[in-house]
């Protein structure tokens, strides 16, 4: 299917272009003039509208959209204990794919097209990812549980044969430890074995509380990262969420490792985790991808807030208004979400893969029409998504869902909330 | 005309509450049970929406919508002094009116119900919100210039004498010295007599940078709020903007005072102000409002994005997940502005103006529904607001303005967007 946006501005990575933009199969065809050859199926008139690369989602917990709002304004320690693990313990395949499908459909509406995910009954989070048409890398929780999490690991490994690549390569699958807190040494370096031996990418949280980061340091005389380190599990393919508390050293290593790190702003905002030190990390030349993280931590999985909060918070946190400017924040939640979950997507040029959204600007929140770079990152919003593409195919039109069926996502995720004693 | 809202779930200040609203010309009736002699006009049924108090933009420059966009990620007084002191200097009586029906527009939109302005032909302003139907308190920005000042203090007397209580009392007058640092102390104590002779509020900026507030101590040997309450200005109808820089014996002061801070969360982030002491102030029982400030240095004029912001940044800078809960931050974006600004609103309860706002819940970032107040906080957007009444009048309904023609708005903002060679 080959598609033709017109009378758009286009957001590329030398600037706003304005013109057209070509999509044939699954790729971006061209960028700008229309050429002579390009055989039109639908032509869609953007009316002056933003045409923008998919929003990548690179933390989330998809199905944890079924707690939505139910465990808010509490001390960390009892949100976790007394909430989100007793209500986790209950959940099953059922629950956790209409929650994955509740937490695409959000984000498919608020031109979001590539999810990280880490949770548990991923054979349900790829059922939702192959029917709704967006990427996603999936992966199975890892922590040491009764058997030394050897179990944990299998199923991982299990994973990975059964759906990396999978859905014409919308589907990869990582590894997951949970967290250095959360891990044995022995766990933390069979799935460092296992993802060397598979290729694979390794997902973990670090350092997302003074209190895990601390403990660390007691229990091994290093920091979280420095820890991952000594193991060998950090390297390009090493996907760290949060890194709130990491120290001017860590910085320095996760740039010499090439290392991505997943900033979640809001999640760390509204947990009182604190604040991550975007500032030194991007000095080190650390690739930064942004995510939302769970549901039950933000409390909606809108991309678009997570990009306004990395483009303000560091200009106040530092007092300096030039940090952390527009293009920076957009490549932050587009192309280096993109690149760390291994696709070539996240950038609006011939040959990349068409994951494009398009944002509406005859509206009072985006006029009158000035810098377009600095309006997608401080003016827009998840509702003002006009139509959101991903892999060539157009997933979400004007209210529409092509790909999935919303009200029935709805009802189950309601009737599943109410069998969670919600 | 009396409207009836029917299957709602109603935030009231003693929770959510599930039934009907009903309002009276422009008052609340009722809350929760239909009362048998209520004449119905107009029903709607909320098809169990959330209906929230009107938003109240506490500190806003109307008419800087214009410059949406046009001045980002630069220092601070290059932002001033190159784009837009000279942006300003071009403005007029028409400019001012087009950018305040842009702005009010996109409040409406988002759910705000009453604005408080402080900005240059101020007479636009007033004859916008006029046509408008929501509620402002309008108020000519004083800085001492050539005159020492006199000229503009004595066009804010004329303002008041003109509009305060106009339009059925939906526009309020205040007097603004515009901040310490850009009045001298005659025109600051001038303005002050005019506010007590008239009975009027004060609304001025204050502490909102590092530097400004430094230079206010080496100056007078007091900090500005400690300067402002030498000169018997500070008190329950002082309205104080951003308040970043305050310290522990300014909120005291502020507290002692009874006065209000207009907290602007995103727009000093934005701008590199920094983070305001919102938890002293808090402990020492100043009443604090939320703003967008000007959408220059925002770059919307989303309240939820405010309200969110209030709730979930100071958790992030005090590390503690139980600070502004939210509740408080719901208040802050409601009914503390309310009050602050003069009007009984605010609040869904029995007697109050009826400024009233449906939001979606039956989309996916709104659901399961499980805590409705948490979801008005932390999931909540300015896209998801279905209806908007002010003063008992519907303003806006699913897409359609009822008192503004928005196509003519958003072309004379570009046409004069145009004119001021942005």
């Amino acid at each position: 299917m080959n598609t033709l946006f017109t009378n758009a501005n286009i957001l590329t990575p030398q600037g706003v272009v304005r013109g057209c933009l070509g999509v044939a199969d699954d790729r971006i065809a061209f960028v700008g003039e229309l050429p002579q050859d390009f055989l039109v199926e639908r032509s869609i008139d953007c009316e002056g509208g933003l045409l923008l690369p998919g929003l990548v989602n690179a933390h989330t917990h998809l199905s944890m959209t079924l707690f939505r709002n139910a465990a808010d304004d509490m001390e960390l320690s009892a949100w976790l204990q007394d909430r989100i693990w007793p209500l986790e313990d209950q959940l099953d395949a059922e629950a956790c794919y209409y929650g994955a499908l509740l937490a695409l459909a959000e984000g498919i509406r608020g031109g979001t097209t590539a999810f990280n995910d880490m949770y548990f009954f991923e054979e349900s989070v790829a059922r939702a990812v192959a029917e709704s048409g967006v990427r996603a890398v999936i992966a199975r929780s890892v922590v040491t549980g009764a058997d030394g999490g050897k179990s944990r690991v299998e199923e991982a490994r299990q994973l990975y044969l059964d759906y990396n690549g999978a859905e014409d390569d919308r589907i990869h699958v990582a590894i997951a430890p949970h967290a250095e807190y959360t891990c044995s040494e022995e766990t933390l370096i069979a799935c460092e074995k296992l993802a060397h031996s598979l290729g694979a990418r390794i997902h973990i949280h670090l350092s997302e509380t003074y209190q895990e980061h601390e403990e660390c340091k007691l229990r091994h005389q290093l920091t979280p990262a420095a820890y991952l380190a000594s193991l060998g599990m950090l390297g390009e393919e090493t996907l760290l969420a949060h890194c709130v508390h990491c120290d001017a050293d860590d910085a320095a290593l996760l740039g010499a490792a090439k290392a991505t790190v997943l900033h979640c702003p809001q999640s760390n905002l509204k947990l009182g985790s604190g604040i991550a030190p975007v500032m030194p990390l991007l000095a080190h030349g650390v690739n930064i991808a942004l995510g939302t993280d769970g549901a039950a931590s933000n409390n909606n999985l809108d991309m678009f807030e997570e990009l306004r909060l990395a483009a303000t918070l560091h200009k106040g946190v530092t007092m300096n208004p030039k940090a952390v400017n527009a293009k920076t924040a957009l490549q932050m939640a587009t192309e280096n979400g993109a690149r760390a979950l291994g696709w070539q997507s996240g950038r609006l040029q011939e040959g990349y893969l068409a994951d494009v959204v398009l944002v509406d600007t005859n509206i009072p929140s985006m006029q009158p029409v000035n810098d377009l770079t600095a309006a997608a990152a401080y003016s827009a919003s998840a509702g003002d998504v006009l139509l959101t593409m991903a892999n060539g195919r157009i997933l979400y039109e004007r209210g529409e869902y092509y790909t999935l069926d919303i009200e029935r996502i709805l009802a189950n995720a309601a009737r599943i909330k109410d069998r969670l004693g919600l």
